[in-house]
């Protein structure tokens, strides 16, 4: 069996984000990233500060760490990185865990198209906008949604992008307008990934969020967008495993 | 044409709460309800205190509104109430909304069965729990879902449960193991709606989150359910028309 790089599981907590919001759910942490966004609030996957964290599990231990910690508490798995599109043998964990009867989400920027994709419940592409300093491979990420139109997955997939400003704005409309096709969310950046002050956040992330609405009531071509918060973040700060 | 008990026209905002929550959307709020719930959020709609500002408009009024208000920024609007659900008419405005390919949404407690549910692209039928002083006709909600079942529009609708406490959360319980089939929200419940202080509010309310979430980890029956809060209360606090 291949081995995985994991730098968490946890749960069972909620999805905070996304199509899936508030979906209980446990989570497993894949290591690595072929990004480095500029404002990533999982850089611990990719910089190293967590190198001597990460272990390497085969789908039978992550699944046996699940069990044991959600016991029959859980009929959701969510597989965050890092960029778990990196994993290429992936869909040994994704085919154990439907065995079990569990939905499986993923997230991923869209950089890398694996054909597991096609088995995965709830698959959310985030293309990083321009704020995250990275730049989107648009071929790529035709190949990948043409790839789950083919399949008949475009029911179990959705976009999301995330906004700090104006030109990320301009790059989220320019994302949902080349695939209306699917459900497209807004998400509000984070901009105070290092704040330890809860109230502070909470305050910063519910005006900023605030501004988002604002914003995206104003764009014709984002009437049919969903406009979300992190409530991770709301209900927990800036801290990891919950 | 007939006329129907409007109070609130809003928008363009999100979608707070439930199946659609972050979706941009306008708001169309009905006067009249058959329940009068311990802590509803909208009581003016049924108490009396805002009978004055009750105006009769019919569907082409309300849609003159819609337009001036909202111009082409929206493609979605959600009808809340009360109980919009008491209003048998209402086929007359939900018809017109969609000739002008507006998705439509509604909230009802499930006491009152229309035809054009069948018609409704977003339905949730939310059940009240103990808290609220109310007592739920399960032989209605049945007739309701049958009726949904039949009309092949299961997908287009969702059970809610708001909940404040422990036998609150049974009865989500009960809910949703009945109806399974249905995708199934639970919502955290404002025991503060008259507080005036944002700040106090929304601590209190993402405390009451964090609550539902850890109470919400433990039971079994729950593993497929979303718990959500209301983000608009969030944002806007105890505010109306926003
Ligand atoms: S793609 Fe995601 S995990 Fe990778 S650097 Fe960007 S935000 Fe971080
Ligand atoms: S059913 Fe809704 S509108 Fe009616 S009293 Fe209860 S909470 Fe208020």
């Amino acid at each position: 069996m291949k081995k995985f790089p994991v730098l968490e599981i946890f749960g069972p907590t909620i999805q905070g984000e996304g199509m899936v919001i508030g979906q209980k759910t446990m989570f497993v942490r894949t290591a690595g990233c072929d990004y480095s966004c500029s404002w990533c609030d999982s850089a611990f996957t990719w910089d190293g500060s967590a190198k001597d964290d990460i272990r390497q599990l085969t789908a039978e231990q992550i699944w046996n760490e699940l069990s044991e910690l959600g016991g029959d508490l859980f009929s959701h798995v969510t597989i965050s990185g890092g960029n778990p599109a990196l994993l290429v043998h992936l869909s040994e964990l994704v085919d154990l865990l439907h065995e079990k009867e569990i939905k499986v989400a993923i997230e991923t920027q869209g950089s890398r198209l694996q054909p597991w994709f096609s088995k995965i419940d709830d698959l959310t592409i985030s293309p990083k906008p321009p704020s995250s300093g990275m730049s989107t491979d648009f071929d790529k990420l035709k190949e990948i949604i043409d790839y789950l139109d083919i399949e008949n997955r475009l029911g179990h997939a959705s976009l999301k992008v995330v906004v700090f400003d104006e030109a990320d704005l301009e790059f989220a409309k320019k994302v949902h307008i080349t695939y209306p096709e699917l459900p497209f969310y807004i998400q509000v950046g984070n901009d105070l990934v290092q704040e330890t002050s809860d109230d502070k956040l909470i305050g910063h992330l519910l005006s900023r969020y605030e501004w988002l609405i604002e914003r995206s009531a104003k764009e014709k071509e984002l009437n049919s967008a969903r406009i979300l918060p992190q409530l991770h973040t709301l209900v927990w700060g800036n801290k990891r495993g919950v």
